[in-house]
């Protein structure tokens, strides 16, 4: 009675906190806000930051353009933008693309001040990211994340980058954004699959770093599912918060910043031995924190799996590992080639508690082995 | 008589600096230093900034492979290096080439621990420059610079780039080195052009901060243009840590770093209107500088021009712009091209006094003509 108390004292308190905007204290003159407003504000957000009326260059997709770019263009209103829209879809993370943007930004007249306005999902965030990243050393970057995943997750902390034949995310920079621009009722359109996909990622924030935020997804699950907008809006901005958090104490991920990838060296084997493609991110992820959970629990007797296991099971996945043509064995190798990637021993993030990762490289066979068959059901 | 032992003190004090390494104060993490010391110390340098011996990727030039690989692999002597062997020359600074570095260094068991070395010029430095900083979101980068202009000049900074058809260096990022190794004995075996051209940013160097090495050069030039090893030495150290007090104070271009360019506007428009390649660099430098320095005396009426210009019109150049088909006319269309790119005014360096550069955007048609009539002789 008291926790339940105390836990709504707290999620009001950050509801109020949420009618500021959330800090990303990266330092070095790097800090930047992220703003939960709605986009009609981007204007007004631009200035704030500097950022003068003029030439400025959207980067979009298809989808995301069909249905928002009028209500982007508003915003815009005063300002001289360029639009730049890519085909919707992971092979747009491509060098063609990015050459693409450099040739259509570099015909128009631009400068070291022109921004480059990222409006799409994860992949938009990346491509673009990494375009302004790289044009006349760096054009200022605005992140207008429209998916889920983006808003409480690839538009935070600076990771920008392409795939390469040889994987993916591979060629890439840290590069900071000047503000992201999040608009929670842009989701209301998201189809059903990048809903599930974001609430993957909203589930992982909970587990690594925040009891709070997972017993608030709890007790609010069904209007998460129905996109109640005061629900979405709270959880888009609690998880961006943790997000900030975590990436702001390890900019360049040398350190704390690892946790963040909880389920993800289960769930990038799975992508790799199902086809990219088959699953989404967010389905894999979801799969690899089951895998995560377990192995927890086998390291640590007193973790509280089956409550953590409960909310990670609510995350939409079409098919369910057994449905699909993968071994175990399979998978395994799959995590080998990580290892192999990163010269020495597997090193995976697992749960001392809810709330509490951290990153191990003392993991067996065995305990893999067991943690993947968790996977399975 | 005075002046002379103060300054013989300062340059007998500064070669006694020159026994340890120049910083490079950055901040944010991000300092570095740059060592004169023999090729042969590499590998203890690299282990001093915590690069563990393991794969690392070596980019270089057929020109400088073929004169000093057998060195540069002599002094990683327990590394497992990858050669990467690229075309020399500007056209090397492509697409292409970054690509092909990609496939190259990708294609080998790498990590970020896996650093980076650019062992050339200008032109490898900035390729691989940019190549480490967008591999893995950045790998670790050491400068060998084994040309004039790389060690005073493009090695120091962290100015990274590639060239796209719409200009020079317009693809490219900021990324630091963690160290620079500059060998000067490597110098040796400079074509006479190269080190002409790394002798113009020497003397600019000189002219926009530096009354006492501009002193220094003037006492030593015959010691200069001979190669004198201890000259070279006290020289390069000297311009080196120049260039590394002034982009200390302006990591990212926006403000005291402008003043690099001095009579490089001039320079440009140069080497656009005569062709890129009909002069080197340092050449366009050169007359620019020329042009510069005619502008700083018109605006600035006790300027010591005569002295200044003295030291200039010592810097080779292969043909006077008197006997190059170059109109002033299209000089001065090149340099409005300039002002275009930058949206507004057009921004020139020019010296109230020698060593005391400055920005300014308030210089009348008539100054500029004026100007470019005096890089005529």
């Amino acid at each position: 009675m008291f926790l339940e108390r105390s836990l709504r004292r707290v999620v009001v308190a950050v509801m109020r906190e949420l009618s500021g905007p959330i800090p990303v204290n990266i330092g070095g003159g790097r800090s930047y806000n992220i703003h939960l407003v709605p986009l009609a504000r981007l204007d007004s957000l631009l200035r704030e930051v500097r950022l003068q009326r003029g030439p400025c260059v959207v980067v979009t997709d298809a989808n995301v353009a069909g249905r928002w770019l009028p209500q982007l263009a508003e915003a815009l209103d005063g300002w001289d933008p360029s639009v730049i829209v890519l085909p919707a879809g992971e092979q747009t993370k491509s060098h063609a693309s990015v050459r693409s943007v450099y040739d259509k930004v570099l015909a128009q007249g631009i400068d070291r001040q022109t921004p480059v306005i990222a409006f799409g999902g994860g992949v938009i965030g990346d491509l673009a990211g990494f375009a302004a990243a790289t044009l006349l050393r760096g054009l200022p970057l605005v992140h207008v994340p429209t998916s889920l995943i983006a808003q409480v997750d690839s538009a935070i902390g600076g990771k920008t980058g392409i795939n390469h034949a040889a994987g993916k995310n591979l060629i890439g920079s840290f590069y900071q954004p000047r503000l992201v621009c999040t608009d929670t009722s842009i989701l209301d359109t998201l189809p059903s699959l990048e809903w599930a996909s974001g609430l993957a990622e909203v589930v992982k924030h909970a587990l690594i770093a925040d009891t709070q935020l997972l017993a608030y997804l709890e007790r609010s699950w069904h209007k998460v599912q129905s996109r109640e907008p005061a629900t979405v809006r709270t959880m888009v901005g609690w998880a961006a918060a943790v997000k900030a958090a975590i990436v702001a104490e390890d900019e360049k991920e040398q350190g704390r910043r690892a946790i963040l990838n909880f389920g993800h060296t289960f769930g990038h084997a799975i992508e790799r031995v199902a086809g990219y493609g088959a699953y989404t991110h967010g389905e894999a992820v979801a799969l690899g924190m089951r895998a995560a959970l377990s192995l927890s629990a086998r390291l640590h007797k007193h973790f509280d799996m089956d409550r953590a296991m409960s909310l990670v099971c609510q995350i939409p996945v079409r098919y369910p590992l057994s449905s699909q043509p993968v071994s175990v064995d399979a998978l395994m190798d799959a995590m080998r080639y990580d290892k192999k990637a990163s010269r020495g021993a597997l090193r995976l993030v697992a749960l001392r508690a809810v709330g509490q990762a951290y990153v191990t490289d003392q993991v067996t066979r065995d305990a893999l082995l067991a943690a993947w068959a968790a996977a399975y059901h």
